[in-house]
This record gives C-alpha cells, sequence and structure tokens, in this order.
C-alpha cells in the first residue's frame, strides 16, 4: 500500500524550492507530542512500525507523478527527480507501545533535508491517531481493572482505517477483543460477538429469540437481556442456560446496553445466581468510557465485561492530539523553536528512562545524543540507509510489552484523573545547549534563525 | 475494495442463527441520526455514494471464509450460504449532499432480513463519519462567509480514510480546496500548499527563504509570514512582491500561524497596503474552528481565507455522531421503539420536504411511504435487486447541489450557533401508525415484539 501521494501540497512545493536552490543538506527532525489531554498521565507510542513501512516504502507511481504535472506548478526537471525520490536517511524510534511523555521525541528522523521533511504528513496522520486510541484504551481498560473491555467501535470509528487501525491500536492499549471481524482477519486480534435488539425483535418472544441463537451457538454464547426488561430478561436467559445445561453446554454471559447498568447489573446477578446460573457472566455496553466504567465500578456493579465503542475508536472528546514534527538540527547546527507553549528541544537527542529502586519507572531524562546519563535509551535504530533494520514485532508482542511497561509507570501517572504527567528532565548538555542557543538568539534581530516569537 | 469482512461479528452470528431458524422474511431497516450535537441546526448527507457501492459489492472472499472456519463457530453448510451471500435488496436514500434534519430516515434498506441486517455496521462506519465531517466543514464555510476555507487537515486525521474521505467531505461541505495531494487526486479536489516554518529556518534569513521560494513559484505563491515576527514577516513579503512585480509576477498571499490572527491580520493588510501590495491576499490559520473564525470576523479581522485542520477533519470535540440503523417493518408488521430518548418511527416512511412561499425550504414531513402528503420527496431508489439504478454522481454536482441545498435552509437552522434545529413533523398516518403501535404494544407483557423499556 503506498502512500507517497497523501502528503500535504506544501512538502512537494517545499521539495522544489528546495531542488531549484540546491538546498539539500542533511538536517534531523523530532517527531514528539506537545501536549497531554486533560487527565492524562502519558501516552502510549503507537504506529510505530505503519509509519517504518510508509518512509521505506515511498515511490511516486507514473501517475502520481503525471497528476503532478497536470497542476502546472512543477518543473519537468524536478518531477524527475520525484520520480527517483526515495527515503535513504535513518529513523531512530521507540519501541511501538512505550509509554512517553510529552516533548520528548518517540521518533527522530535524519536524512537529507527534502527526505526529511518529506516525511512528516504521513507520519503524523498514522502516529497522532494510533498512539491517541492505543493510549485511551489503555485508560478504559485500567478503570475496568479485572474486567475485560472488547472494542465495540466499527460503526462510529472514522472511516475504514479509523475503525482498523483503531481497533489494533485499543488491542495494544489493553483491549482483549474487538467487534470488528476485518481487524481480526488482518491483525489476529480475538473477535467478539453477540446479537442485536433488532433479533430479539424478530421472533415472537424474547425467550424464543433467545431459544433461537442458542441453537447456533450453545456453548458460551452473549444474550442480550434488555430488549424489553432487563429482570425478565436475566430469568429468560436462566431458563436457556439450564435448558443448556441439561445438554452438556453453557451459557457465557448476558449483556445489558441500556438504563442503570450499575444497578441493574447487581439485580441481574442476583437473578443469574438465585437460578444457579453463578457462572453466567455479566457485560455491559451503552456509550461508555473510562470515566463511566470508574463510577460503575465504584458503585458497586457487578461486570465481568465492557463493549466501549464510540468514545474509544475516536477517543471522543479529545479527538486528535497535538503531535508535530520539528526541525531540531541541520548543518547549520541545532535547532530551537522558544515560542510559549512551542519550545521545541535542539539537537540530536536520545530519551533515556531511569529506573526506581524496585525496577520501576522513574522519570526520563532528555539528553543530548551521546551524552553520558543515566537510564536505558528509548530511541533505537529502526531505518538505516532507508531500510528497515529492526525486526518487525508481532503484535501481541506489542501488546505484552506494553502492557509491562505501564506496569512499571508510577502510580502518580495512571488513573482515571492522573495527579501528574510523567515526569522528564532535562540533561546538563541539553541545558546547556538551550542556554547557548538562547542567548545567542535572544540578541538576534528579526531574520534570525530561530523562531521565538 | 471489497469491504466485506469489515462488519461486527454479531452480524455473521445473527445470520447464522437467521439461517438455522430458517427466519429470512422480508425487512426494513432505517438510517438516521439520533440527535444534532450542540449549536448544529442540521445536517449534510454525505458517504451515501460509498454506501451504495459498498451494498453492491458485498462478497465473501475465499480467505474470508477459511478466517471465519478457523473461528470455529460456523457450520460448513452456513459458511457455504455465505460464500454465495450478497445484497439482492432495494435501497432509498437521500441525494448525497442533502441537510436533513434528526430522527428522519438518510437511508432505508427493504431486503431479506439476513441481508438488511448486515449492511448496518459498514455504512454506519461511513455515513456517520463522513456527514459529520461534511456538516461541520459547512459550518466552518458559512462562519468564514466571503473568504475561503481549505482543508489542512491531514496531519492530524484519524489515519489515511479519514483524511481522504474527510478532505472529500469538507469540500462538499464547502471548502474550496484540500492540502491533501492524494485526495486531490483521487476526487479531484483542488489542492493548495505554500512552505513550512523549517522552510524559513533553513536559511540564513527570512527574506532569503522567502526569495528562495519564489524563485520556484513566481506565481501566485503564499509566504508564511510569522516564523519570526510578523510584521517583519508582511514587509519582507512586500519586498519579495514588488521584485516579482519588477519581472511581471505576482505575490498571491501571506499566511499567518500564530498569535492574535485578528489583530495581526489588520496590521499586516495595513502594511501590504502601505507598500502598494493591496492585491496580496492575508490568509490565516492555527487550530481554527468555526468559532474562531466568526469571532475573528466580527472582530474586524482582515483575513481572506483560512486553512483549517484538526477541528475541521475530526469534527472534534465531536468525534462521531449518533447514527443508527434501526429494524422498522418485517412480515410481522411495522415496529416502533418508544424508549425515551430512542425513539423509532415504525413502518416504510419517505420523507417530504415543504417549501416555503420564497421557494426555500420550510420544514420536512416525516410520513408513511405511498401516503398522500404535500412537498418534494427525498428518498430515491438507488439499488435495486441488488444493483445501483442511480446514476454515479460526479464530486463537483454533488458539492453545487449541497450548496443549493443549503442556502435554501431557514435562518434559524443555520450560523454558528443555529437558534432552531430544522423542523419535522409526521404525518396523519405516521401518527395513527404510532398511536395504534404504542396502545397494542403498551398492553402486552414484557416478551412483547417491541423495545420499549
Amino acid at each position: 500500500m503506498n502512500k507517497t501521494l497523501l502528503t500535504d501540497l506544501y512538502q512537494i512545493t517545499m521539495n522544489a524550492a528546495y531542488f531549484d536552490n540546491q538546498k539539500d543538506d542533511t538536517a534531523t527532525f523530532d517527531l514528539f507530542v506537545r501536549k497531554l489531554p486533560q487527565d492524562w498521565g502519558f501516552f502510549i507510542a503507537n504506529g510505530i512500525e505503519d509509519a517504518i513501512d510508509y518512509a521505506t516504502n515511498i515511490q511516486f507511481q507514473e501517475d502520481d507523478i503525471d497528476y503532478l504535472r497536470q497542476q502546472g506548478m512543477f518543473a519537468e526537471e524536478f518531477l524527475d527527480v520525484l520520480a527517483d525520490f526515495k527515503f535513504e536517511g535513518e529513523i531512530h524510534a521507540v519501541p511501538e507501545g512505550t509509554p512517553f511523555a510529552p516533548n520528548t521525541p518517540i521518533m527522530r528522523v535524519t536524512a537529507k533535508r527534502t527526505q526529511a521533511q518529506f516525511l512528516e504528513s504521513a507520519l503524523l496522520n498514522t502516529i497522532n491517531f494510533q498512539t491517541m486510541v492505543a493510549t485511551k484504551a489503555n485508560r478504559v481498560a485500567s478503570a475496568a481493572g479485572d474486567a475485560k473491555v472488547v472494542d465495540f467501535g466499527l460503526r462510529r470509528g472514522q472511516e475504514e482505517d479509523g475503525a482498523m487501525k483503531g481497533a489494533r491500536a485499543t488491542y495494544i492499549g489493553g483491549a482483549v477483543a474487538t467487534s470488528n471481524v476485518k481487524a481480526g482477519k488482518e491483525y489476529g486480534i480475538p473477535i467478539s460477538g453477540t446479537h442485536a435488539h433488532s433479533f430479539v425483535m424478530s421472533f415472537p418472544t424474547e425467550l424464543d429469540a433467545f431459544r433461537a441463537y442458542v441453537k447456533t451457538f450453545p456453548d458460551n454464547a452473549t444474550l442480550l437481556i434488555d430488549t424489553y426488561d432487563t429482570e425478565q430478561g436475566a430469568r429468560n436467559a436462566s431458563i436457556v442456560a439450564k435448558e443448556l445445561e441439561a445438554n452438556g453446554k453453557k451459557l457465557g454471559a448476558v449483556r445489558l446496553d441500556s438504563g442503570d447498568l450499575g444497578d441493574l447489573s447487581i439485580k441481574v446477578r442476583e437473578i443469574l445466581d438465585e437460578e444457579g446460573c453463578d457462572y453466567v457472566r455479566v457485560v455491559a455496553s451503552n456509550d461508555l468510557n473510562e470515566y463511566k466504567i470508574d463510577d460503575l465500578i465504584n458503585s458497586g456493579a457487578q461486570i465481568d465485561g465492557y463493549g466501549v465503542g464510540t468514545e474509544m475508536i475516536t477517543a471522543k472528546p479529545v479527538a486528535a492530539i497535538s503531535g508535530v514534527y520539528k526541525l531540531v538540527e541541520d548543518d547549520g547546527g541545532a535547532k530551537i523553536k522558544l515560542a510559549p507553549g512551542k519550545k521545541t528541544y535542539p539537537g540530536k537527542k536520545q530519551v533515556y528512562r531511569v529506573d526506581d529502586e524496585d525496577g520501576d519507572y522513574s522519570h526520563d531524562i532528555l539528553a543530548l545524543d551521546g551524552e553520558e546519563v543515566q537510564g536505558t535509551p528509548l530511541l533505537e535504530l529502526v531505518v538505516k540507509d532507508g531500510q528497515r533494520v529492526s525486526a518487525k514485532r508481532s503484535l501481541v508482542d506489542i501488546r505484552e510489552y506494553a502492557q509491562d511497561c505501564v506496569a512499571k509507570m508510577p502510580g502518580t501517572v495512571k488513573g482515571v484523573r492522573a495527579a501528574e504527567q510523567y515526569a522528564v528532565e532535562t540533561s546538563p548538555q541539553l541545558n546547556s545547549l538551550v542556554d547557548e542557543l538562547t542567548g545567542r538568539y535572544a540578541h538576534q534581530d528579526e531574520t534570525s534563525q530561530t523562531r521565538f516569537q
């Protein structure tokens, strides 16, 4: 899947102008996220594997060049250059699934300026979305605790890729399954599904509908019990469960999808237990998010699993995070930006993760590349001379890695309303460089090389 | 592009259960949106053409069937049925670009129950997103008035499809161009782009950068003037504009991307005018939305165009609208749902648009199909016997149609904070049917055919 033309026009116009002006020195760009959304304590890096695939497969097709020619903006000489254009530089990135703080690079690209600049739009499109959804899912799964979270987001995802890459990101973040069959097939995510209210309404009675469903799925089925009256639905489910038992089969769960989920779950649990169906789980759905799940658990809800749709797959109301891609160094030296709220740390950098005495994560140190600093470096070389040099990780490995990492994050940065943001310190050499550049540029006039208004 | 497996697992499990229970009568489902987001007065139907393509191309591939077989859930007899499964029914839909009110169907599907039910997930995935973004873009473009709006959303769109289908939807809604080159190529949307701050930072001075850029793009270029000091940037742009004039060329515009856009636009306009560059337009970007644009215009900003990214392409903070797909009729008769906030109007229906004395739209009437009602019917037959029977509309036609329709909508439903929602009346026969079903079902027990808790 070639995404080469999935770029902002200005990447190509800048490229053309660099070409005309013979400006193609080596430049380094950092990809980082400026700011955590309210209540979030960290991000989980995602979309890294897709980003590597993108960067290592850039190739304008003949019809792409034809299309650009038709715009009447570009010289033939430049279009010839584009036909051979590819990424030949190097990329460092944190492993997909790594928790991280704002303003620390999760990807660092060093290449000829035209090549490094060109990656911006598509890298951000992929990494912004997947990072947002993996983190949102982790918040939801954390709130759910021992209860399982399943992605129900397909119908509200922002188009096919949003639902597909979103399902993958929710799985990495902590969901255990998805309702999205295509995501199951393409990524190997476990799939999960029950039936709709319309199924119940298609039979003369709810009991008829339940019997019809378990006729096909006699083992481990989930029955939706709120089409008419939830408590009666629980009793009907119990009847079916006992009929299944008589045949050596077991009903899996009942699902609530409306009303006061906490209160109903307690009543339904009681009914199921009274009827001897203590093995039948109670699962719930209906516009859930991490806050509602947290409230349900705090109110004593008896819910074993949650189906979460709209708000997990779109990260509503966040909807987008502030990932950016900024020039930090070129042949003219390190670059800094000092605008309030738009700070950029200069130079080629590395992020070091520092453990506490228990082996959990204490904080990160943002340092210059090569600087001697305590901790474990997070940015790894993944692309060299335009070729992938890191092994492609399996989804299961990424998920396990992400879950292990999150387990080591400080308690203060977790939870539905994180008390703190994951801490980052800057290193002595980076501080010196910032001071030097700040001092140097502060005295320059408004045509200086640095943007700091 | 086959999306058959892009479905919730429960569509397939229900299908299997319907098959086992020989339940395949004819059913009708309505696709409608329950609720307008705050401040919105209507929606613009979008994704209709993609939805038709989806429905008329359903076909499980051999490896899809293999994947389903591996789940160990489905009988071979059913998998054989799936291998031949396709949509053979009929679809009525409003033309893409039609403004509409909540709770009125924009698509009505009648087919064998298994086929009609199966469409739900993918139809909602496409129509929910595209309708939301087209409407959001219309709000932004309306706020901008005579100033032009360009989609800058690629880097914050929710993955590739979000950016691509989003660009198309923003164009239909009222944007005049997109920065997304692939969307330009695939859909024929005009493309637009300038340069980034990193371009300016790549040259010794801002003036050097501007001269380098117009060397390649001497006509109608846009220069980004806020990298260091916006007013000085305007003066530098004027210098370059006059150099271009000397060669018979013209600078197109300057772009502001930070700071107080209203105040800066007035100062920049003054500088450009003083320097004799009154033909150079001022465009602005930086996390804009319809509210901010409205405020800018009300405060006297001198801005000729807006680049709008994150909030238009994701409809942040709305992020998802409440489009649903509900059973309204089957061989057992019309179906109604009476749950508070989850009302469903029963039966096969048509939406009639009623004009006022000036030929503008007054309101809609939701009526039973075939009922004699004033107004123009909106739902058209687009698929018959599983085949598309409506001509595929060009993007330009859809955009023009949408803009014409919006122009006829009542003033009260427009604006950044719509005073009213577009009005819908229900017809006498529909009211009678609702009364009949409400009365009938209200006396039934909890195993009744209707969901109304």
